[in-house]
């Protein structure tokens, strides 16, 4: 049996063999520091572990339709449209078994094989890999490094535009780079959206892990409803990662398309689990607001202490779990000219673990300093400080 | 925006088109007699019930390796190879949200595009949709009414390697057929498997429900260990259909391309019920041989009603939810000639809501008799007897 070709275009999160090495250092004994997870390490909030019993109990244990439950659909139709000044209804929704699934349903059912297909790099990688899987043309842009924060490179969209592409993923409040646009980058964007007849895939993960002020989404902007497909997961906001449940939220002819390929991928989403994000959706907002307010503690202390480090600059996420910080100089003062290797020395001498930048997409021409991304989401901050005292005496120790 | 080309070419599961045609008239107040659904109105075991409330509350709620926990991919290996008298370790495992994951995956890392692919028809809609989604030839094998069952059209299957065969999917107590491999049968079509090089996708859903005796896997045969992936779902046996849990089992090679899927797919399937499924693995026999011995009770009594109707002839299922029976001459008897004609009278008329064999694929060449799917999985004794009495006295009032 020969496997089939197509699969040469598959691509996959690297980022697991980076958890996988961490995982084996571990059994040896030595003591990690999990900075490399986009997992969060708090409690799932008890009024959705209360429901998915009650749900359990109540019977919801057989098949249920394929775009999901009418009371799901329903609340999370408000949810995002509250959120966004928009209306979505019913129809607008479908329910995915998390926040992924919508990535290559999306491109199977609406972009032509051919087709150029923008997305970000550094960004999340099963943009590219179902890009490329389904047989289009997968066209990066990246992040230009500013002093007010990282902003879009609209010379690489431009471009992608002037090759012809008719899809943009758009990752605001972005993994891995923490990035977010202000509001006049958000519009130049949706400009360019809408007079070039395109279609923009919103992955919101994070949208409702803002630290400050009110999440601002594309799809809200003139033109922009319909025009963007929402991603929405349950996975960040309410430490559900592993329930799997999210949705895709846009327009009803997309939402039809992607329905169908559900029918034909795993039925339904787990049923009683929906009934649980029902609940989620209309929690007492304290529950998520703790998440949050923890959340914001690690970072805080995390990018002041990275900060602090000689030839280390990192920008405050105004979302998310990520920081990003550029580090050239601290490779440059350790003697390191491959950040893999730099990844790798730190992890066996300090047990600090993170991923870097080639683990979310391949390097652009002309990328000549080096990032890493350190996620607080998987980490309580008394590790957090432990492990990164140790990053710093080791730097402290070794560097010029 | 434009659907994409390849959208043309997915199938569905045209039942679920019965079970909303169903539940809108029950909107209006009939009672219906659900015999059109797979699902299983049975309580799942409380073992597993159990089991996943502790899961949750030992906070198994985060992301969990893409093929699967290791305690579920052993314990899932052993039990497929033990009922089987083959070694299955946890490297042949691959844990899906389901059963039905696992065709598309497999079609789509092992199915070259052009490749013919024989699958059942009468049989589960999705393996036909699935060839054709990846671009693939749909070669359809029936099977032939004898006095002893339905037995598999070898000469179709002969017809399909002529052209060139590489895969087959094989449904052994099939969905809608009821149909089963007597052993020259399920020898014949190995033999036919591992003379010609070919791949087989043993869909074993049904295999855990067998009536009397013991099951029997293709897999299990000389030479076939190499060449099967066996689908397996936990939907069936331990009445957890919308729990959505299931893995393909079987050589490396496959179980790793699934895998890969699964990375760019949904991540993982849900991680505390995982755990619920190591648990239904251990749990006491009683706990599922209640489930089978209400199901064959329904069984008995619905195929004895059945052939007690002039026109009706329905074989007895060993294995599975449903009875396939012909009802040509029922027909006849009530003046219909389009089954479809037949199913909404008879919906309308009596409540009796059951699928057509033109749910389950297109028709063959030269098929001239009628029949049906009734489903005993979803409805209990008492509603059984009482829709098969107005089912009858509608015949007896106006046939011939």
């Amino acid at each position: 049996m020969g496997v089939a070709k197509r699969m040469d275009l598959l691509g996959s999160e690297t980022a697991f063999a980076v958890s996988a090495e961490a995982a084996t250092l571990a059994a040896t004994g030595k003591k990690i520091f999990p900075f490399h997870l986009g997992d969060i390490n708090l409690p799932t909030p008890a009024t959705i572990v209360s429901a998915v019993k009650e749900a359990i109990k109540a019977g919801k244990t057989g098949y249920c339709p394929s775009p999901g439950i009418p009371e799901l659909r329903e609340a999370l139709g408000k949810d995002v449209g509250d959120a966004r000044g928009l209306n979505y209804g019913i129809d607008n929704v479908s329910i995915q078994p998390g926040g992924k699934p919508s990535i290559g349903k999306y491109i199977a059912s609406m972009m032509e094989k051919g087709d150029v297909v923008l997305y970000p790099n550094p960004g999340y990688p099963i943009y590219e890999s179902q890009i490329e899987f389904y047989g289009g043309i997968a066209h990066p842009y990246g992040y230009i490094d500013s002093p007010d924060g990282l902003r879009l490179d609209f010379d690489a969209i431009e471009e992608g535009i002037r090759k012809g592409a008719k899809h943009i993923f758009y990752n605001n409040y972005n993994n891995p780079t923490g990035a977010s646009s202000p509001d006049e980058e958000m519009q130049r964007l949706a400009n360019l959206v809408v007079e070039n007849d395109m279609f923009l895939i919103s992955d919101d993960a994070y949208f409702d892990t803002l630290y400050e002020g009110t999440p601002r989404s594309i799809a809200s902007l003139p033109g922009m409803y319909d025009r963007t497909l929402t991603m929405y997961t349950f996975s960040k906001k309410f430490a559900m990662t592993g329930w799997r449940l999210g949705g895709a939220i846009g327009p009803e002819e997309v939402i039809d398309q992607i329905t169908r390929l559900n029918v034909n991928m795993e039925s339904c989403t787990t049923h009683f689990i929906q009934h649980a994000g029902v609940a989620g959706l209309n929690a007492p907002k304290e529950e998520t607001q703790t998440i949050i307010e923890e959340l914001r503690n690690r970072r805080d202390i995390l990018v002041k202490i990275l900060n602090g480090i000689n030839g280390v600059e990192a920008h405050m996420p105004e979302a998310g779990f990520y920081v990003f910080p550029k580090i050239t100089g601290l490779m440059q003062r350790m003697g390191f000219n491959d950040v893999e290797e730099f990844r790798k020395s730190t992890l066996n001498e300090t047990g600090v673990s993170f991923c870097c930048r080639h683990h979310f997409g391949r390097p652009l021409q002309g990328e000549t300093d080096f990032y890493i991304r350190m996620a607080f989401s998987g980490i309580g901050k008394d590790d957090l400080q432990e492990g990164m005292d140790l990053f710093r005496n080791w730097i402290d120790s070794n560097a010029k």
